[in-house]
């Protein structure tokens, strides 16, 4: 095992239902001009956009506001908020909404005095960041990205038709977040599930690799167990505050980094979702969803004892009298039956793919995985059989 | 359930074999004058303290040290290292050690800059800290405490007979800290195994009390679990990495913070041997490991439900057939079996405890508990059910 690491996470998490109280001294951290980014109508309609301006108003700032960002934010809308922020000097990036606005957030920060393209450079060359950052706050309203607790970003060039995750260094985390499980109450069912998959996908990615048996993989199964546990709840009673609040809790420790620390990692799932995403647009969780079984099926024997591990102690799957094989299978069946409690798309044709698309799609993927390295043959086969 | 907390942990962890190469760069972020505060010559024995001293030359400072801290670091080391500072004007103190090291450096920090007494002001009064800190910075040897991670400081009071923890602010916790395994495999067993129970200890306190069933008591079993597996190897082992690694990183995770958000917690055990070892000068983890089994016989039946799910996920007692008291008990006994395993005594009258003492002990406990209040009378007959 290399068990080598930096864990560094400043991101000051708010928790609650009162969790708002806190948003008016934080602001007292930051400089006049804020530019507040948001997607849609809804955070109007829950009441909370008032509840920021409101904010903003008796702290003083200059707002401009950067609305309309999409479920896959793009591209353009990052260089639309770059332009805002060099054009109004503004200090603070304050996101409301979900993943993707915290991912466009952090995009804009990155991009604003960025000598060249930022796509070009921080996407595509991978290069180190060079220029400052704009610091972003979050008050999130959707659960599943850990965007909230991350220096993640991941970003659609539209023409290019290619979805790009870049994860940053902590700098580019959110300074603060606000995390009112109350706010997810409104998400459409779709969106929550859609969630609570991404939630999951995180946990596998970063389970289903490299040496076993250490603290992360304990970690990790814990969450998924209080995912599993609560989303059922969520699913039968949405305004459980208990549930809803775990979901949301766990979304965090997923992908904060805290729970993958030491273990090699996989995110195969998340590189041929990326690309189903730049060609369908459909809800991030659900196209994971989709690819995760028949990817698990493909690469299983690869890792066949972690495999047996997750259907036994994530699942309960007894092991008696039964080969690896079987119990590792059983297991993927599991998680496939979870998939089906969620209510998901469970084909790529549900999710508006042609038949053509596949072979676009699965050669625009880059090769890779944990326990297998993937090729564009294989990415093709595993697309057909979930179409 | 509260959920309901802010979570903000801002010190950045180096964690492996070479966590060291990180320090010149570390120490250019501060000021000229380091205060290095460690404990025995066992830093020197195994060639550390040539290391540490050669990056503060490299880097120019100016080092004070303050060598002697005992495992149970007391007031005047506090004071002594508070004037150090004062008279020297310190940028940076550098604990090389230990929790106990860790502790005293960051009560130091607290004091130095106190108008009156520190000791009445933060660890009797628990005043909110007021007067500049002065940044602290870690360099483990011995795992346990977490102390590397929090803002937790833990002094006794010679004269007064009194250990007594504070936990700070994140201002307090240290700014970085440096990890390696290695650093680890010569510290005596006793230490070890004391260490080891610290942090199952800390796991407990957190896990019996407030509600079930949410994200935090499910990461608890998965660091509890990890640590009980990477003991049994370490015990045979010493120097396994991979064990040790597990076991530094479960102590860590025990006790910043991550694992018990949103929860009551007890801290009556903690409570307890903060009086033996004030007595009996005893390592902490052994005087954890003496009072919890009486402790947790004493308190189960009031939060039974818990230690019914203690024993069946984290020990895997099978209840198929037993009374809820039989399972919760039989879960207590599986600890009593690892605490023998780890070598540990089990009376206080191993740790040198007079009969005479048990009652000077009891009545000087602050009453308290998670699942019940305890007071002092029954404190008694805990202390005399383990001496």
């Amino acid at each position: 095992m290399r068990y080598d690491f930096t864990f560094y996470n400043p991101t000051k998490i708010y928790f609650g239902r009162n969790a708002m109280d806190n948003l008016e001294a934080e602001l007292g951290n930051f400089g006049d001009n804020v530019l507040l980014v948001y997607g849609k109508a809804s955070i109007k309609k829950i009441g909370l956009y008032d509840k920021v301006i409101k904010a903003l108003r008796n702290t003083g700032k200059n707002v401009t506001e950067l609305a309309g960002i999409k479920s896959n934010p793009t591209y353009n809308q990052m260089m639309e908020g770059a332009r805002l922020v060099r054009e109004n000097n503004i200090d603070l990036i304050l996101a409301v909404g979900g993943g993707s606005v915290i991912d466009c957030s952090k995009a804009i920060s990155v991009s604003a005095y960025c000598e060249g393209d930022p796509w070009q450079k921080y996407w595509v060359d991978f290069k180190p960041l060079e220029n400052r950052v704009v610091p972003v706050a979050s008050i999130l309203t959707m659960t599943g990205t850990a965007s909230e607790m991350n220096a993640g970003s991941v970003i659609t060039h539209e023409e290019k038709m290619i979805k790009e995750g870049r994860v940053f260094t902590p700098e580019v985390n959110p300074r603060f977040s606000i995390l009112n499980p109350e706010f997810t109450y409104s998400v459409p069912k779709i969106q929550m599930v859609s969630g609570v998959f991404d939630i999951f996908s995180h946990l596998m990615e970063q389970y289903f690799s490299g040496d076993d048996n250490n603290t992360s993989d304990y970690v990790i199964e814990g969450i998924m167990k209080a995912l599993i546990d609560s989303t059922r709840v969520a699913l039968e009673s949405p305004t459980d505050y208990d549930a809803r609040s775990n979901i949301m809790w766990c979304a965090t420790l997923a992908l904060n980094k805290i729970a993958g620390v030491s273990k090699t990692q996989d995110w195969q799932v998340h590189g041929i979702e990326h690309q189903i995403g730049a060609y369908t647009d459909c809800p991030h969780g659900v196209g994971l969803a989709v690819v995760s079984i028949p990817y698990y099926r493909h690469i299983y024997k690869y890792g066949i004892d972690k495999f047996v591990r997750f259907a036994e102690n994530v699942w309960g799957v007894d092991s008696q009298g039964k080969t690896k094989d079987q119990v590792a299978l059983e297991g993927i069946d599991r998680l496939g039956d979870f998939i089906v409690e969620l209510g998901i798309p469970t084909t790529l044709r549900e999710l508006g793919a042609t038949e053509e698309m596949l072979r676009d799609i699965a050669y625009s993927i880059e090769p890779g995985g944990g326990y297998k390295v993937v090729s564009q043959d294989e990415m093709y086969e595993i697309l057909r059989a979930c179409y």
